[in-house]
């Protein structure tokens, strides 16, 4: 397709979208759900389908040499399937998000003012190889009132619009425009060319979902707001309070519980009060786990197999069984190494004292701040939020996990009994 | 100054602002208060050098021929001079933003989640010639926790320098760093073009306040995000169940009350079932309050001095004596007509009928909506908010009044006992 058909496709995937958007917005909690259960029910019914499909992408992946994990994150199976479907079940009980009240109050004059929850309009999602993404993109925006227009990645297209068809049929079901949830229709890039930069009168926000590389460019090129998520640098504190047992328990599952994801623990902070007592136990913990690991002088003399660690260790977002550790003077000088080198993304302290605590959660300025808990508990369904369509590292906006309520704007009603202004 | 000039010199400032947001984040709101209270001390104990830095700039125009509005705009008096120093005081009595829980719950596995505000960190302001924006601004970004980089226009220099001198010695008598308010020293237009395209290291986000041009460009140029505020193309739909005597009064305080605010009505729309009885006497009171109408074939009728409309006026934001006026049939050709001329900013409904008003209430998509009430309630004092860095016509983020609570963040503070994820 020439630069003018994609101009004219992308077009035409707008104005359709703004249609659905008008016709979403006034759409009642029951009618979206209901288009939500059906949708799940069409996956369900659909799994042999959608499983062809992704073997068609995945063989094609694997004509073109893909490596085995990204191998691994194109891949579903009944059981991935049956997730996917059980996470737009979870959606559809979720209270619904638009025409709440979230504030109220009567002024001296007698205005009364309500500010009430709108959606954000029309959302477009911009991805790569995770076939899920479509069914939970889809189906946030659904609840959340907002028309989606989704942009697969080459790699996953198939198993994509397998997903997308039966999301189609649960809008059909329950008397939805179509038009609600649309899929790009080509894997062309200047696709999304045009999406970032030619599309502001339709799309309200756009959101990646991806490598580094595609949200620099979406930040980079984008004529509308963009709901980022660049990496995840997280740090676990190992404070001289520290219960031993509670620091290795999560500083292993903090690092190795998965390696590849946003939430997983990048740098091990350990308190020069407890590292006599608490260092060794948890290095060896994560070596013994397979993970390798890159110390400062101390560090490296817990065991022959640290390696030393450069100035580079501290800033990297590993995503893999890799953790850098250092020795810190106390909460103070853990605060300021992250202030330094960490993304502002997730952070835990561990110590059984209270004050040392709330100074590090109160001075840590990141989208999510733990104490004596894993950091992978970043994740907007552990946080009971239904499901996430990524971790914010903004600050405008969504911060943190980004659910329904973060793909919600609002509006004000007043209401007067003739009021004029003096 | 040179560009490799004015890029030193707003990398310094960038630099000085960042650490004064680190500072302020942590500052408790009676030191925010003492500085603003001091600030507003300082403002009232300066008058006479404020008014004086005022003349220069007033002298400085007029030599240039300035139009009498701008000129008006420009001009302080003792009397606006107290109104700024007041309006400092409003904004200190307030309740603190910043450390508010503003969600709350726990897990099934016990994690204890919180929802804590924190300030965006630093914000920049580029305005024009009003000179209250560096009291205003200045006063709502240290409420907030917020650096602020404020760039006056040329024509308000002066005034913005002695207005800014105040709220320096407000934060010395606090002990807060100067840096935590600074203002451009050049009035280089190099300046604004570094803020848009070179500060995204130091700047969270930036807030134009000024016309159209200056919007747009902001909105064009910026590589941070921008809370912006277009145009204000304000309705007043009078429906056939309006008492009469409330449609004319709220119709002509909309319009005439302050013409040259963003939430001044600019089209009026009467629905045709009541356009026999209410049209003639609201049409009246504007043309003899000095107010030009210009009414479809229907609204010249009613008087000789009524002039055509054209298409374009109803997309117009005139502010000015002039408003646009036609005849509907009924609330739903209102909602339509505002859905395609208006630009989403304050609407006003005149109606007794309960369901009439919630229909549209509820179906016009802007960022006010009021009922029997004017459109120039749209305002963040008028809000109760203390006062306002203006209206945003986003959706995201911020919508409508941008108070202290609009520049505002979060992170999620989460508690546990050792939890780590299965």
């Amino acid at each position: 397709m020439d630069a003018a058909g994609i101009g004219a496709l992308m077009e035409s995937l707008g104005r359709a979208a703004l249609a659905a958007a008008q016709a979403l917005a006034l759409a009642p909690g029951t009618q979206k759900d209901a288009a939500l259960a059906a949708a799940a029910a069409a996956i369900r019914a659909d799994t042999a389908a959608i499983l062809s499909a992704n073997e068609r992408d995945l063989s094609a992946a694997r004509s073109r040499g893909m490596s085995a994990p990204r191998l691994e994150r194109l891949r579903l199976d009944e059981r991935r399937v049956e997730a996917i479907a059980a996470g737009i079940d979870a959606i559809a009980v979720m209270p619904d998000p638009i025409g709440r009240v979230t504030a109220e109050w009567q002024r001296p004059n007698g205005l009364r003012i309500q500010r009430v929850t709108v959606p954000l309009g029309v959302i477009g999602i911009i991805y790569e190889s995770r076939p899920n993404v479509t069914a939970d993109a889809g189906a946030l925006c659904l609840k959340s009132g907002n028309a989606a227009i989704l942009r697969s990645g080459a790699d996953s297209e198939h198993s994509s619009r397998a997903l997308h068809e039966c999301l189609v049929r649960g809008l059909a079901a329950a008397a939805l425009p179509a038009s609600c949830i649309q899929l790009v229709p080509t894997t062309d890039r200047a696709a999304v060319g045009y999406m970032l930069a030619g599309m502001s009168d339709y799309l309200d926000v756009i959101v990646p979902r991806g490598g580094r590389s595609l949200v620099e460019r979406v930040q980079k090129e984008a004529r509308v707001p963009v709901i980022g998520h660049l990496e995840g640098n997280c740090h676990v504190y190992i404070d001289r309070d520290a219960d031993v047992r509670m620091a290795r328990s999560i500083a292993l599952n903090a690092k190795m519980r998965r390696t590849g994801i946003c939430g997983a623990a990048e740098t091990l902070l350990v308190d020069a009060g407890c590292a006599a007592t608490h260092l060794a136990p948890i290095v060896r913990d994560l070596l013994e786990a397979g993970c390798e690991v890159r110390g400062d002088p101390q560090v490296q003399r817990v065991d022959p197999r640290v390696r030393p660690a450069s100035e580079d260790d501290w800033y990297t977002e590993y995503l893999d069984a890799i953790i850098a550790a250092r020795i810190v003077e106390g909460v103070d000088a853990a605060i300021a190494h992250i202030a330094r080198y960490g993304s502002a993304h997730t952070e835990s302290i561990v110590t059984e004292n209270p004050a040392t605590a709330e100074r590090f959660l109160q001075r840590v300025d990141s989208a999510i701040v733990l104490h004596n808990a894993s950091t992978q508990f970043a994740d907007g369904g552990e946080f009971g939020m239904g499901a996430e369509i990524g971790i914010s590292t903004d600050r405008f906006h969504a911060r943190g996990p980004v659910g329904v309520e973060q793909l919600t704007s609002y509006k004000y009603v007043v209401r007067g009994m003739g009021q004029v202004r003096s």
